[in-house]
């Protein structure tokens, strides 16, 4: 095997293209291998295996650096830098995260996570090397799901017109998540083609050489065929406006033409674009067929790509499900996601509605504006983004979604630690940069019963609302009882206590009840409340139930910073009820990738870790009355 | 006089092209008239004149919507539809805003503030429209700056694809705030000379047409000017890319020609983008030499263009000047503005050092993360953005820098209350969304000399920081002794008090001593403390002081929910400290144009406010003991 004797990059280069072709089989053997075991990216790191070898062929990392846009497709990448044995672990606590990290290997030139960032980050470093006189090489490695986001093109027409000299490989699988949306998608499809055109270009040429007179005639003719002139002119021609050298598209599997470009693009002293055409999922046949649902996936048996567990109760389309219900009676409904249909399940809504769903791409901020078009007009559109990317937009929904007062509901899916993503898809910040927004209702689910009544709420409120939820959730069934309906705003007391009252906020909820049981083995009487509303608060019951207590509790699966239990804080202030108050949610740092009951434990949110705390807090008040 | 006779857009239909070239010229003394009264946006509202006048022609509003990208060129908008009257109170209480506010009239299609949104907006307005049937025309209006900024991508890029009917008309002045910036820009500017370049084809072609024997002669001097017939296929080839039919460039001060343009666009079905070359501060002499200096003005003498009165220290230039200083000898400083070098004072560092000066046009995400690759590589780059504008790039502060810990330093200019630029300005949740974020220390100085300071304590950091500053600032000078020196997380004591202790931050310190000494003038001793540093907080300092006290009050012109108050709140909770707090801050909601001080009074902020409302509820103590 060759992989085992890949120490670093330098040992790459010491291998002919037969090698190397065998080396690519390996490493993806090895992929499969450890992402059926351990769950990740499949598809776009099967269809990096060669672009990866061949840029390490050619750069000397980690003096170069190659910078992975969103990052998902780096396992070669660090299969081949000297973390075999910690891929075994891949996403797990100790092992190497799936995505780039700059703490993690030195060959991990910049941290990512979330898409369209890479051009731009490696430009900064490209310019670095100029001011500081350094020589060595940026990469930048973009995808062309990951090009229909603003920024890649933001840094594009930054870069072209600096001329500063560094390399895009735009990885073209015809793909982001999902298959690819938008005009870019269209021109691209274009340039893949026009390899064929080129040929034929040939031919008209030479055929044109052996005709005696033209004159007139063959200028008309030339007329004629402008358009097909035309087509062959504008090739690159998006790039060519950037200023960039548009080179391609280029067969990505094909190692010796790969790393003859890439030499080619090394001794350029331009920005220069290489079009790269690669498959997603490449060598594993159910991912080839299903690239889309091999893009992240759990645990799942090699033979049959089927998952091993059972992924519970998608609460995304649960919210979808209710939401195409609805939409059948109101033609206001309508869906907008930023290519991420299934992962958001909003998939379902369109099929049911196909002419009111709307996937913009990778282009969350462009999502949510359009959305705040929509509901000007009298739409009701619902936007389906993770927590950890409606970040993007945090402008957006405050200036042309609140500011406006506009109804638009955000399906905020992903909310609260994710586990094996890890730091940069944790949705711990949405409470505190939604609560900061006027005109904002944000609530969040204890369970997929109450995930369906806030979707109806939504549906009748005339203004903005967010619903934030984890990825999968449980129907907690009649053993919790919800009141039959409830209120913007209103909370619910689900279990009374005299010394110790929870205020918890959605799969939060669950834990505290746990925490309330083992609190009350333990001669503590606790209650828990269901604060739903994170904003409008139920500030009567908040009140009522506070001034009953000794001490108050706070728990949220979000940064204490700017949360729900700083919200309680003041609001018991203003009402001027003088109770102890213990805030329990995320610690004001970043969580880095484990299962997500590890990270609720760093977090200190475990059952047993919030009991504990509470009973800590109760023996303290004890000791010093 | 036309201007007074018209009542709505309809009345401009009735007009003859000579009529509205009058129309033009009053409409053009009427915005200057104003705007050097009561200070607004000059140039770049006296370029857009005919344009305007052009779109009321040619569509029927309301039913037909215009959405103005940004909104400050909207003022010959605003005259022509029934806001005559308040336009004299132009970005005044009571007065029209100066940018488009649905609330204010149904003509404002779109609330708009922030750059690059129109377009989005615009496609949402047109995809209702063919969900409901409707048949009414969207058009968006974009500035050339503005197409710098990525969502102009994201929607050009959907709509495109989608092919949805509505018109794009992008208004090129080659100026956003300054002159334009980027590969775009550059590209535009090819279009604009093409004009020229057409006549020039016009003679080859007739040319040729008389040759008699062509052939292989003339297919090789085809060959040779391939190049040359290449610049003339490519008219348009970034928006046809994109899925745009491109008419233009078009003179955007004829009249007749962008009526005749605009009803053909109207016939079509498909996405159109127009290409109107305008001329920012048309008509004015001082603003068509100094465009820049006219973007935004206060009050001037019509006569010269200069400004009625002294614009007050400039906290950015302040700033800017420490930088330049510094990095006369570390080579590692940098700076790095979206688009407002003169408004961040930036442009002073520039000039000092043009090569490590960057200013990337409207793409605030672009920046923020362009800044984190060059600190990858050992930069320490100043990122200098308007505390509203800084709220695009949230999720590259969190993702890129602070994910990171890279040692990337925000200027954060504008924040606070802002006065006539009205709600979409303010800058009042920036310690809000930036508190949430772990790794990133906060600040706010109370003056020029503490902003001096903490840049220079910025440059020793190795990691990032904000520094939150209003636009001018003042000298507090010796009356309010600053201590020699401060660290990260340290605040100051500036009065004692044995009553009540305010913790204040940024340049509420001034007032929250004012305060203090109506308090004390009326028996309850109150003391005041310089929390200069949201983040970390002086924690010895605050449960120190605030033990003390009877009563906390915090002070800060940021909204309260997530804010520094918040932070106090939980602090003192943790901390055990059990001690009524007032919390003063921004409300919940948003703040339109007015004066400063006017908005300070409507959020209860004025001295005498922050005073009355603390004495109020020390009365209240004593009541209920």
């Amino acid at each position: 095997m060759y992989l085992e004797k890949i120490n670093d990059p330098s040992d790459i280069k010491k291998l002919n293209i037969k090698e190397l072709k065998v080396l690519a089989e390996e490493l993806r053997s090895e992929i499969i291998k450890v992402v059926s075991d351990r769950g990740g990216h499949l598809a776009s790191n099967l269809g990096m295996v060669e672009l990866t070898l061949a840029m390490h062929y050619v750069f000397d990392t980690p003096s170069d650096k190659l910078v992975f846009d969103v990052g998902h497709q780096c396992y070669a990448h660090k299969l081949l830098t000297g973390r075999y044995q910690a891929f075994q672990k891949l996403r797990g606590q100790g092992g190497v995260s799936g995505f780039p990290q700059a703490e993690e290997s030195e060959y991990d030139a910049f941290t990512a996570g979330h898409a369209s960032t890479a051009i731009s980050a490696a430009l900064g470093m490209a310019r670095t090397r100029d001011i500081m006189h350094g020589d060595f090489n940026v990469v930048a490695l973009v995808g062309d799901g990951a090009l229909t986001g603003g920024m890649c093109y933001e840094a594009l027409n930054d870069a072209g017109q600096s001329g500063t000299r560094m390399i895009v490989i735009l990885n073209d699988n015809a793909m982001s998540i999902s298959p690819n949306v938008g005009a870019m998608s269209g021109y691209l499809n274009g340039l893949r083609q026009s390899v064929t055109y080129r040929g034929v270009k040939r031919g008209i040429r030479r055929g044109l050489s052996k005709i005696p007179h033209i004159g007139m005639p063959v200028f008309r003719f030339l007329e004629k065929i402008r358009d097909f002139l035309k087509s062959l002119f504008l090739d690159g021609k998006f790039f060519d406006a950037l200023g960039f050298e548009y080179i391609g598209p280029i067969d990505g599997h094909d190692l010796k033409h790969m790393i003859r470009i890439l030499k080619r693009a090394k001794n350029s002293q331009e920005p220069v674009l290489i079009h790269a055409v690669t498959q997603k999922g490449r060598g594993y046949r159910p991912a080839e067929a299903h690239p889309d649902q091999f893009h992240g996936v759990a645990p799942f048996l090699v033979e049959s790509g089927e998952a091993r567990e059972d992924s519970g109760i998608s609460m995304g389309r649960i919210a979808a499900k209710q939401l195409s219900e609805l939409a059948e009676n109101d033609i206001r409904i309508c869906a907008v996601t930023a290519a991420m249909p299934m992962g958001t399940g909003l998939d379902v809504f369109g099929e049911a509605h196909p002419d009111r769903f709307f996937d913009v791409g990778i282009a969350e901020e462009h999502a949510v504006t359009m959305a705040a078009g929509m509901a000007s007009q009298g739409m009701k559109p619902y936007v389906g983004i993770y927590s950890t990317f409606l970040q993007r937009a945090y402008d957006q929904i405050a200036m042309d979604v609140c500011r406006n007062s506009l109804p638009v509901t955000f399906l905020v899916d992903r909310a609260g630690l994710v586990g094996g993503d890890g730091a940069t898809h944790q949705g711990v910040f949405d409470l505190s940069y939604l609560r900061s927004i006027p005109n904002l209702v944000v609530a969040s689910p204890r369970d997929v019963r109450d995930l369906k009544k806030l979707v109806n709420l939504s549906a009748d409120l005339d203004g903005p609302m967010a619903i934030r939820y984890p990825k999968s959730g449980e129907d907690l069934g009649p053993g919790i009882q919800s009141q039959r309906d409830f209120k913007i705003g209103e909370w619910e007391l689900l279990s009374a206590g005299n010394d110790v009252m929870i205020f918890a906020v959605g799969r939060m909820v669950q834990l505290a009840m746990q925490a309330s049981i083992e609190l009350m083995g333990k001669g503590v009487s606790t209650g828990v409340v269901d604060a739903r509303f994170v904003k409008p608060m139920d500030e009567t019951m908040l009140t009522t139930q506070a001034a009953r207590a000794k001490l108050v509790v706070t728990v949220e699966e979000n940064v204490l910073a700017g949360g729900f239990g700083e919200g309680v804080l003041d609001a018991l202030s203003r009402a001027g009820i003088d109770k102890p108050v213990l805030t329990l949610g995320v610690p004001d740092r970043f969580v880095s990738h484990a299962r997500t009951s590890q990270q609720l434990e760093e977090c200190g949110l475990s059952t047993m870790q919030i009991s504990s705390r509470i009973l800590e807090r109760v023996e303290a008040m004890k000791r010093w009355p």
